[in-house]
């Protein structure tokens, strides 16, 4: 399995999702302050994957707080947590991370300071290890709606490289290879920052799942053909009402999807659901720097002095939705009650 | 005025719009076949100019005929125009331009070889010079369909780089600005080639247009958040009826366009709409080497050994379009009857 994130002697290991697949370096963090910046710059991406990162960013943190005391304890930790919290707006696993990390501190306040971050970084390991489970789960729920001898275009990377490993989107792909179903998978490249050419594409060929690279623009003309039986992707985060924010590029997919009758699945763990928010237009979308846009792996392809705009995410209308799978179970529409539903049940 | 082709002292200038806009280079072709592999290799592209530097090259590679009767001169031009219909499969503007330069040979059949030579080249410089008078009155008819104070947006370039100068979708757009219509433009960036980012932006910028860039995929979002009046792009080949083959990805714009009640205009000259097919399924759609996909600016970008698909352009049926702009006028829906009487009007 790819070790995307990695508790390793009091460091956070992780591979640099910014240079993949022309190298497979992994870089060190000793420090919760070096997490943050990975976040931001994207060393690291995918929103379960940003959650495990931020949690073990905050144990970081927390390991480095010389304090007698809880309250100077907690005032170095809220520090640590704002920090991580500025990074970056749109995935909501990053606020579940950090309120997870929150409630041991919280639970935990009469122990010696030691005992608190010795739990701090037993429940980012925790995170860790349950986001695996989690999308193995996914992808069992997911496989059952993937027919066997079906191709599905992917958007982006919600694959192992996204999550703890195994994937939420591709975790589905995964769950129906892993039960005899033939899968092809069409992978856009998600112009800026690449992620489908560079990691899906990487991701799935280590695993021997054929996978063929269109360019954002040809998805359309792949479907029109015929060769897309279903959609799949993942999700930064989902509304209370199911509209969903994910990579910028995933609403037009989905749009093409609904106008040529193929399912659109999106694919995420609770921890993705936004149960406060009521619908997509609450999700705040991260608008990130025209470099992107106007570099291609360090070289320019636009002139200076242009207009440039760069969100980072687009909000899929919770209508266009055919389901979202879960780790509890696919959720179909209405989403409003289904998600509602999901939630009283409790976790399992 | 950009010089995107031109004859010059018995040979073809033209601006290298591969390396467009980092370098401004202008490649001199003394041969046919040079002519021939810039085509190819898209030195030049866009279907009008692709239109006139095959009209260049032909009478380029007849020039240098060395033959006294006429048989013997019409056996070596047929080869000229064989290797030059064998560049690029899609634009009908390359085989409109052919069949120009063979009907000059045809009518003059009886006249020395030389007198043959000089109407060749006369033929192809009057090719140029109508080009340019045929996109202004694209850009004049046009114009009266974009409101004052409106944001478009367009798709690959079809602008003056595409033609002998002024453009056709840009034409339209720079028809309005002389009018005194305050135009902004939505630059699609256009993978592989990065059109949009390298030329659109460019040019329009020379023009003290108003002009931002997006990633393909982002057109969905620009929509949904209303910042798009309405879209105008060019063709490659309009069937009889109304049906358009053009850059990759403007089918998934013109979806994206309905969806949003967003009106979609093609503009074109009449010698890119092709009379003698009955709908889009028999436009030959070009697949381009993957290198372009899995490449930027040289720089790989994709994993080796997966699998890559490369349609250099799609096809948008006329159910999705609000109005085709010709030299010769608007032509709205029904598409199929009123193309007909527009060619039935002959030529202005």
């Amino acid at each position: 399995m790819i070790k995307v994130v990695e508790w390793k002697n009091n460091s956070v290991v992780m591979i640099d999702q910014r240079i993949l697949p022309v190298r497979e370096t992994y870089r060190v963090y000793r420090t919760y302050r070096g997490v943050a910046q990975a976040i931001r710059d994207m060393v690291v991406r995918g929103a379960p994957a940003i959650g495990v990162a931020c949690a073990m960013g905050i144990a970081l943190g927390a390991l480095k707080i010389r304090a007698r005391d809880f309250e100077t304890f907690k005032r170095r930790f809220d520090e640590v947590t704002d920090l991580l919290a500025s990074t970056r707006p749109t995935a909501v696993n990053l606020f579940w991370a950090i309120e997870r990390m929150k409630g041991v501190v919280e639970r935990n306040k009469r122990l010696d300071v030691r005992d608190i971050q010795k739990r701090l970084v037993e429940e980012a390991k925790r995170i860790h290890a349950e986001d695996v489970e989690t999308n193995r789960r996914i992808g069992r729920h997911g496989s059952r709606l993937l027919k066997n001898r079906s191709t599905i275009l992917t958007h982006c990377n919600a694959g192992a490289l996204a999550t703890a490993g195994y994937g939420t989107a591709l975790g589905v792909v995964r769950g129906a290879v892993e039960r005899g179903k033939k899968i092809k998978v069409f992978a856009d490249e998600t112009r800026p920052f690449l992620q489908g050419a560079r990691l899906t594409t990487w991701e799935l060929k280590r695993d021997g799942i054929d996978v063929t690279l269109i360019t954002d623009n040809m998805a359309g003309y792949m479907m029109k053909k015929g060769l897309i039986d279903a959609v799949v992707v993942g999700a930064d985060r989902i509304a209370s009402n199911g509209d969903t924010a994910n990579k910028i590029g995933t609403y037009t997919v989905a749009v093409l999807a609904r106008t040529h009758r193929i399912p659109f699945y999106v694919a995420a763990p609770t921890s993705t659901i936004d149960m406060n928010i009521r619908c997509g237009d609450d999700i705040p979308i991260e608008e990130r720097d025209p470099a992107e846009v106007t570099h291609v792996c360090g070289k320019r392809i636009a002139p200076t002095g242009i207009g440039v705009m760069n969100p980072a995410f687009d909000v899929t209308p919770a209508r266009l939705l055919s389901a979202i799978i879960t780790e509890k179970g696919v959720v179909r529409p209405p989403f409003a009650r289904n998600l509602k539903k999901l939630f009283k049940n409790g976790r399992r």
